[in-house]
């Protein structure tokens, strides 16, 4: 999903004007241009954003699984709420904000409003290196609705419904996008070497980093902390939080696999062959590596550390899916569920609450697999990743920061301790997720 | 899925022989068709297909979720049941009614099975200006579960199993498919220009009416409008019903973009993308607006409201994904999503009961999209928009009523008292959906 | 997924060079050699391989819904954990074990760890005939998997956590790739013809085997068979059920579909079509079947049972999804489902405890599936058929036996009578699935 990557594609496609007719001359190979790069590509970007769309229902399950059920309905209002609102937001100014083609590397021009291609494009008009600029946009905007739900999922039980909107709207429709165009959109970051395949850093350490900055600002839930000790609050359905990872895990395969951005070569097609493999391995042996680790530290298997391990390990792995071999991906994918397991505590210690371990499995997972890149892609140095993770952590937790201090000063953020112990679906939106079954 | 179009496809397949090979000779042309057209549309078709079928879970999540506790089996009993129905009636009788070839333009021949051709067909036999018969069965059956679908979600929590199932299998053997025969199997609207891309009319609108008939032959549930006053009977599992959302948002990428009828040329998969788009903006503007509109009508926001919001956006872009712009899209959806906020409290003062909101959805939204039709799609007039609404409803709703009177009169279609208060789990099948937690 | 299936495709398009090129001179067909089939084939292994992957959600929805409520949390460990352990097991020692090329035809080689072909695979280094070798692996995995999850099911309530993991990793490593390679690896019954499309016996009946050793070993759950009566235990959630059989259901078109192992042609990609209609029929007949059995049997009908039989018309098909017609499909899809109405009673009289119904869906009906492949497929004969069934039965059921008793006798796999009475979330896990919900 990199600008250069784009460029040198499309370079490649004009030098070997047309792998399958290679023999016939110019002239013919320019009148019946080579269509089903075009084709697959956009097959590609349809199937990876179906992909990824299934993603926003993953978190939708996973955080309404792992909050307590008084706050049930909250969490669902939040999480279709905030999809929504970033579908509208990247059309209104994120995508040509993130890709604003030629810029100064920093920030492009705001409110360019996406336009799609007329209905029924011609082949003679279409960017026959690429893909269709409509199934691009939809595969884009998914990634950014990602973004948001982890905001979603740490802030969660003690948020009001508003704010938290309002922060979705800047951090869709600006934060991301103009952090993202450093590297995807071809700014100074992408210059400098910079390497995120599809988004360790880009999209998850953002969505950690804002959702840290917000977890700050807000303080953990009412009893969470009370006398030097922490006092679980465990999630009301293990059964959608389990949902939730395995659709998380299935939309990853688009979130990786459709950031190859081609598909119309035995090349491209064979390296996302080879991200879903190694998507896959990842994702296991970061469930294997907590799995194994909670039952030797605590004795006992913990299924929701279990969960963030994966989930851990899909994106340790998302900075880096294809150039690791299985044997890379699945020890880049386990060193991310331990460090889940050990760092659910340790904010703890810290005292942020972050409800559903969002922190620990984006921005702590993130930062690793962006180091990580290293050990099997060439032409990343670890000065360059240190840069990008740090020109991504300082942007957004400070731009966070003041959002959510303006939201906190003039609207304000938190619910009233009555609501908060009510439970927000009864308090704030006057209906249970829940109410045929008697709470003990 | 227009007859015409598909006429239209395939002439301009023969006529411009193979995109690739233009400057080959007519007999090279001829002796080497292009194929890739014919594969990629068929696979559009089982991508579509297993898209609109996931619909089918969507919709029993969706209406598992809102209905009470003491209901949930036989509402996912029911569901599962009227899938498979319509999987063997649309086989039996359905797929030839619809698709009938030559015909007087009102009604096929009844009796003749669907036939898939064989194994291994050969290039030269294929159907090349289109797609794979099983490809094309397959997707067209995924769309008769919807309908029935809608009708299971109006009727919940009263109505029999199997009086529910004959009717399922009068509306997807016959009913869904003669008038679906009218416009997308050629048939006189399709002739006068009436046009319905994906299915507000042909699917929705139709489920929606044979709903509204139910409703009304089958009268409100026990207690919902006693004393002049609407008592609101609370969904048991807004996770599940957020859930079934997410589900048939996902599977309305395939319902639209499948509905394309053609992948394999720059134009058509730049218009699937176009589609993709479009449906995914005109849901989240039906969700937000609902959003708003809740908060500000009654002072917090619906989660319900919202999730059918989303929904009504989908309903009514499906008459028209393709040509409006990413602007016409999220207006459209928009005003499905006020429509629904309004029209559920409308059919309470009317005390017609309809549990999910089916009939707002499905029914109310898809006139609407119909009609919007005109503004982004110059070849139809609102005068044959309105023919066309108007001829569904009129057979469709009438049908119903004579086919609900029928089964009342017969074999009778409502529980006793007495089940209906224990709840249909318990008094019908004998089996709770949730046995371990006690019922508050 | 046949060994010899692959070589003979691979020599057919040696032989016949180029499908859409046939007019050009040879020199020109080997320069530019038409890379469509390639590409197709491994879209279709990515697509089939996240569709087969998504199984794993709907075996674990499946049994988290049929499990009281007291053991969710160890069904979704055992769920997650199992194939997140396959996935490592099928890289280290199974893939290659399974596809060994040469070989004595009864075992491979151990201890050859599955490799990807490098980054950017140049098409003149690409199996041009078949497909990517990472695609491969990846939709291979997923069905190892589902063995595994069969087996979970079956056991549910009473083993523990490490010796059911233990069992997996023997059982994905070896068991399942050494009898698989006998058929899909080109092994002895493949030689002999014995056939099994998608496998119903090669997965479902190896899983249904390795279950029912693991039954007796380790015998009914406490109180289920007392005083010569049958106890109903009933599924503590009836919706996830439901939900885990949709998701089966939608991974079965990859499943069967996946496993034409071609779709780049005219003739693959119809015959990929007709598998999608016909698993879809097989579906639809299994639960219409166990529908209208259980109303005629019990009176009632009996939603359990719906749901297992369409997923024992999913198994009875998948020896053999291409060759029916949709009325062959039908018949042996409702024979499966009858086969489960029948089955499940029959193994309580013989005090085989069988959690979620695993044993009669997947061995039972994948017996019928294998044998029924002899009405449509002419190259097969009842004799080479019961020989592959009973090979595999043979093989799997004494390896499983023996695995069970040693695991028995050395760590032990039954937890003791009083977790089993508090469950195993509380005793084992010390977590709960639904803590915030009062239990009756």
């Amino acid at each position: 999903m990199n600008f250069a990557t784009k460029l040198g594609l499309a370079a490649a496609l004009v030098a070997l004007p047309s792998l399958g007719m290679a023999q016939e001359t110019e002239a013919a190979a320019e009148a019946a241009p080579d269509i089903m790069p075009y084709i697959m590509t956009t097959l590609l970007f349809l199937i990876g954003g179906f992909l990824v769309f299934w993603m926003a229902a993953g978190f939708a399950m996973l955080e309404a699984g792992l909050v307590r059920s008084k706050n049930v309905t909250m969490q669902l209002t939040k999480n279709i709420a905030l999809f929504s609102i970033a579908g509208i937001m990247y059309w209104l100014v994120g995508f040509n904000l993130m890709y604003p083609g030629d810029f100064n590397g920093y920030i492009g021009s705001f409110f360019s409003i996406t336009q799609l291609e007329p209905v029924g494009l011609d082949a003679a008009d279409a960017d026959l290196g690429y893909a269709s600029v409509a199934s691009d946009f939809f595969f884009q905007l998914m990634f950014v609705a990602a973004t948001a739900s982890i905001v979603s999922g740490a802030l969660a039980e003690r948020i009001k419904l508003w704010p938290f909107l309002a922060f979705v709207v800047v951090l869709t429709g600006f934060m991301y996008p103009i952090s993202g165009s450093w590297q995807w959109g071809g700014g100074f970051l992408s210059e400098m070497g910079f390497s995120d395949f599809a988004g360790s850093t880009v999209v998850h350490s953002v969505g950690g980093w804002a959702a840290l900055a917000g977890a700050i600002v807000l303080g953990p839930r009412l009893g969470k902390y009370k006398d030097g000790r922490v006092n679980p609050m465990p999630g009301s359905n293990l059964a959608l939080a389990t949902l939730g990872t395995f659709i998380l895990w299935l939309g990853w395969f688009g979130f990786n696999g459709g950031s190859q951005l081609a598909a119309g070569t035995v090349g491209d097609i064979t390296d996302v062959g080879r991200i879903f493999a190694n998507t896959n391995m990842a994702a296991s042996a970061g469930a294997v590596a907590a799995l194994i680790l909670t039952q030797l530290t605590y004795g006992k298997v913990d299924l929701t550390m279990v969960l963030n391990g994966a989930l851990a390990g899909l994106v340790s792995i998302t900075a880096e899916p294809l150039a690791p071999t299985l044997f890379g991906s699945l020890w880049i994918g386990a060193v991310g569920g331990v460090i889940v397991v050990y760092a659910v505590p340790l904010l703890d210690k810290l005292k942020i609450d972050d409800v559903v371990g969002a922190i620990p499995v984006h921005l702590f997972a993130g930062i690793w697999g962006t180091l990580a890149v290293v050990f099997y892609n060439g032409d990343t140095s670890l000065t360059t990743q240190v840069t990008g993770i740090v020109a991504y952590g300082v942007f957004t937790f400070v731009v966070a920061l003041v959002v959510w201090f303006i939201l906190k000063l003039t609207i304000g953020i938190r619910v009233s301790e009555e609501a908060e112990i009510t439970g927000l679906d009864t308090s704030e939106l006057g209906m249970e997720a829940y109410p045929d079954f008697t709470k003990g």
